[in-house]
C-alpha cells in the first residue's frame, strides 16, 4: 500500500478536506498537509478567502500557498483554461522534485473542482503519483446533522443537482432516497414539486453543514423566504426496500 | 456549533471509522474514541475480531469495550432483537452518566448497522445528546483508489446493492454514474448484465478498499474467476450531462 505518512517528493496529492469544520479532516490528510511543499487552493471569484484553505491552515507547517481564483460562471472554455493553468503550474513543481497538494471542499471525486485537475494532471505524472484523499462529503455531513439513515439493507440513492427539475422528478421513481445538490434558488419551485407528490414531510433540509451559517431544517416549509446559498442540501426520505 | 473535542457524560456516538486504514479517521473520530468511557463494536459471526475495533484500537484510552456478534443472516427479526439488546445495554449506561460510542465500518447511515442503533436508541435520549460521525465510505475509497471522478456537473449518482439485478439493469437509464454495492457472489451474471449494454469497459471493480485484500481491476475481465466479498463495489461510468 501507499505510504501516507508525509508527502513525497514529486507526488501530487489531491485532498478532500471535508464540509468545513477542520475536525473533519482525516489524519492521512493531516499527514500530507503537515509535510507537504506546496498548496494549490482554489478560491471562488465571490469569495475574499479560500474556505479550503481556511480549513487546513491550523495543520501547515509553512508551504508556500498558491491561492487561485477559479470562474464560478459555467463558461467550460474559460474554466478549463484556469484549470489548464494550474495544472501547468503543479506539473512544473512536481518535475522539480516538490510535492504539491490540491485542496477541496468535501470529497475531491463528488462534484469537485478536483475533477479538472484530475483529467488535466492524471496523463502528465506517473499513475503512482497522483493521489486521491477522500473527504467527508456535504452529503454525509447533511445526514449526521439530520441523524437518520441515508439508506439500508436493499435501498438505491441518487444523487443530483437541483438545476434540472424535470431530472429531479423522474429521479424520484428511481430511488428510496433522494440527494440533491446545489438548491440556491430552486428552493420554492423544488418545494412545490415535493409537495406534488406529497414528500415534503419526508424531506430536510441543510445549509452549509459544518461551517459557520449552518442551518438544518426538519420541516422544508420553515425554510420558507430564506435566500439559500449553493452549498445546501435536500434529503428526501422516499421510502424503503427491505430484502427479498 | 456542538462540543466535539472529548466524549461528554451520558452522551452516545455513532462514528464511522472509514473503510479499514486508521489513517483513514477523522480528528472529530479520535477526539471522541480517545475520551470515551464505552466502546460497542459489532462482529460479524463470521471473523474473529471486529474489523471496526481493530481500525480504532491505536487510538483507544482504555475504555471499556463491549463487543458484539450481530448475525449476518438477513433474518429481520433475530437481527432487530440482537439490536435492541445493544440499545438497552447502550440506554443503561448512559443513564448511568457514562460516555458510549458505538464503531462501524464507513459512514453509520450509508448501508451500515447503524441504522438499527438510531432507530432503537433515538427515541430514548434527548436528541442533543446522539450524535453521529461520518467516515469515509467504500465509494469514496473505491474511487479514490481508482482515481476516476465519481461525478462532475450535472451528473447523477444512483448507488444501490447487487442483490436485485433487475433494479441495477433499470437504473442504467437513470444515472450517469452506478455504483454497485455488495458484489460477491453476483459478480459473473452482473458482468453479463454491464457486456450487454456495452459497459465493461467502462466499469472498474474495487475489492476491500483500504484493507489488506485490497485489490483494485480497471478491467472487469482480468477478475474473472475470482472469488469475491460481501466487501466489493463496482462504479460504472455510464457518461456525463453538461450544463445546460
Amino acid at each position: 500500500m501507499t505510504d501516507f505518512t508525509r508527502a513525497l517528493p514529486g507526488h501530487m496529492y489531491l485532498i478532500g478536506v471535508g464540509p468545513g469544520s477542520p475536525d473533519l479532516l482525516t489524519l492521512r490528510a493531516v499527514n500530507i498537509l503537515s509535510s507537504v511543499d506546496v498548496i494549490v487552493a482554489p478560491r471562488s471569484s465571490a469569495s475574499s478567502a479560500s474556505l479550503a484553505l481556511n480549513v487546513v491552515r491550523p495543520h501547515l507547517n509553512e508551504p508556500e500557498v498558491i491561492e487561485h481564483v477559479y470562474p464560478m460562471e459555467r463558461d467550460n472554455d474559460q474554466t478549463a483554461r484556469c484549470w489548464a493553468q494550474m495544472a501547468d503550474l503543479s506539473v512544473a513543481r512536481l518535475k522539480q522534485g516538490q510535492s504539491v497538494a490540491h485542496i477541496t471542499i468535501g470529497d475531491p471525486l463528488i462534484y469537485s473542482t478536483g475533477a479538472y485537475l484530475v483529467e488535466q494532471i492524471g496523463h502528465r505524472i506517473p499513475a503512482d503519483r497522483m493521489h486521491v484523499l477522500s473527504g467527508i462529503s456535504a452529503m454525509q455531513a447533511a445526514s449526521a446533522l439530520i441523524g437518520e439513515p441515508l439508506l439500508t439493507q436493499n435501498d438505491r440513492l441518487l444523487m443530483l443537482p437541483a438545476d434540472n427539475l424535470e431530472a429531479v422528478e423522474s429521479a424520484l421513481d428511481h430511488c428510496e432516497t433522494l440527494v440533491i445538490y446545489k438548491i440556491g434558488a430552486r428552493f420554492a419551485l423544488l418545494v412545490e414539486l415535493l409537495r406534488r407528490h406529497g414528500l415534503v414531510k419526508k424531506s430536510r433540509l441543510v445549509c452549509y453543514a459544518e461551517q459557520k451559517r449552518e442551518q438544518v431544517f426538519f420541516d422544508l416549509d420553515q425554510a420558507h423566504g430564506e435566500r439559500l446559498g449553493y452549498m445546501s442540501i435536500v434529503i428526501v426520505h422516499i421510502g424503503h426496500r427491505p430484502w427479498e
